[in-house]
């Protein structure tokens, strides 16, 4: 990219998205976005490497909200949420024979050869549409998120991804959480596979770690304002054996 | 920052220090900042995550040396070396309710919300002084450092820091261990728990990690001046099972 | 180097090398520097750290391709292959003791003292010969590797690193796969220390990961166009036990 367009300021947010984990990227994408100047933003995970055949995936540069916002990286969910955070996508390409590619691609490195030349073509100011084959944005590829919903009285939730701290993000509002009768500074029960099989712990739900004692559960909402489960000083993700899409009801205690 | 202040040049210095060790950020940023250039100098390291109650502590920033640099972070002791360093603080400010704040100030995340958003226009040239309330510099939380003893013939000595390769930097300087009659060259016993347990250890006091064999323990002083211990092609914290704070008898073998 | 030259950007290629593997940060170096904007190249791995003695080596720096990319490291055999691919070495100096050393030089923190200032130097147009005393570029340390050769029908291979995902790179090109029968989509078998010990496996000659199910071996050509052996969403140097200079006898099944 500093090649393409030497005088493009390139930031780095994060190199730790778990390997794969094409929601988490996502996720992590739509919350970052609005706390970076708007640009060209590239993301790479894909769930296979240089997938083909029946893995294969769009490379794809959209635009979004007005143009003042470009995402490029793979059609496969990735974007997605990104997208629908700054009204939608506007225009869309298919950038895997751009002009600006690298030749010859590689079947592995797509960022290379793809992904980073593209987007130095557009921090330099070449158009979209110049850069790839259009493509209908009701198209690409949509990310699902599980729904958390009331059950048995309390908040049936589900663990959309792990931090790097072992932190797990839910899918519940803190509305939601007031629905189902949880207040801040209360106690909370976490029925771990969602209440059919037993295991059922206690934590509490406040604003901050430090509400609690190190080693305790407890129920917060985080930075970007999405309920999470955590044990201060702790791993949440080894204490209650969580992972994405792992199901919890949580329930006033 | 970039978004605050577009013209500032980013430096990373490091994201490898321990989850809550303000120490070692401290030590860290103290024997660092010399080789970086004058600028605003954004450090975090807390020892609890976005503490409130008892576990609260400040957001602060504070100008030192004549001015020509400015440091930002938790008021936990963090920049307590580094200021000191540089001539001491000449004005500091409470930053927790900076008019330069990002609303809402989420609870476990004031990197994003406090502390960047007031580096970035300190950055771009705004006065300390109009970015937060004043402080009395004599109210800062200072940072306490372990201090090597003369003892038993020997030389009572603590560990300040782990490094990430597994060595133990200690609290002595090259006065204190030839004060001790350790010689450059000379072999020396190293007592673990400070002498008191019986497990004793053998190593020599060398310039460099290749002057000793691979796998033996080495007294060296490091690039910061400061005396550690290491094993060469090895990790000294792992072999003698040391933390911050162990305490070690040095004496002549 | 932002303090030698303000003017300079710098961009971060790794810190990702194992820890004293030469060799794949020479290889690494080069196959990355073809994709990079020419400039002044600093690489610093060392098989020992702050060596003297026997363990010794200078520090140079290196012009190559007509001047217009400079290297800048140890003389360890780091720089060699990427030297040669750009043309081999025009100019050396030995900057051990350069008038932009930093003093006093470190013992095991060179990266600082003596590389980043020349670096920079360079960087802010200083001539190389001005920065330290010449050496003859035949006198360079050079890097050898192994070579993949025929037999039993078959190609002995050898790993020359182990990636970060665990895969492993070998000396093998796709012509040397070819002589020795090897097909695209074909199965082929691994024999595990070069085949007389007797540990054999099975895995598939690909063009990309998915071109296998989740598990399986396969051989492909990297990113760089050199052979390497995988497994899909796993790691083949643990699930083969494989280490740089590895053999294996590779033949078709």
């Amino acid at each position: 990219m500093a090649g393409v367009c030497p005088q493009a300021r390139i930031i780095d947010l994060t190199h730790g998205i778990p390997r794969h984990d094409v929601r988490a990227g996502g996720l992590t994408l739509r919350n970052s976005l609005g706390f970076v100047p708007a640009g060209v933003h590239l993301a790479i995970v894909d769930p296979t490497v240089g997938g083909a055949g029946e893995h294969a995936r769009r490379a794809v540069a959209l635009s979004v909200a007005g143009g003042r916002r470009t995402l490029v990286g793979p059609d496969n969910g990735l974007l997605w949420l990104a997208a629908q955070r700054f009204g939608g996508v506007e225009q869309a390409v298919d950038i895997g024979r751009s002009p600006r590619r690298l030749e010859p691609v590689s079947a592995s490195f797509h960022g290379r050869d793809i992904f980073a030349p593209v987007a130095g073509a557009l921090a330099g100011g070449e158009a979209l549409t110049a850069l790839g084959d259009p493509i209908a944005p009701a198209e690409l590829r949509q990310l699902a998120l599980p729904s958390a919903v009331p059950r048995d009285g309390g908040l049936l939730v589900h663990v959309l991804m792990i931090d790097r701290f072992g932190n797990a993000i839910l899918d519940a509002s803190h509305e939601q959480l007031a629905g189902a009768g949880l207040r801040l500074g209360g106690v909370l029960t976490i029925a771990l596979g969602g209440g059919n099989a037993g295991d059922v712990r206690r934590g509490r739900y406040v604003t901050t770690f430090a509400d609690v004692a190190p080693g305790e559960l407890l129920l917060y909402e985080d930075a970007q304002q999405m309920a999470a489960l955590a044990v201060n000083r702790g791993s949440a993700a080894d204490r209650l054996g969580l992972a994405p899409d792992s199901e919890l009801l949580l329930r006033v205690a």
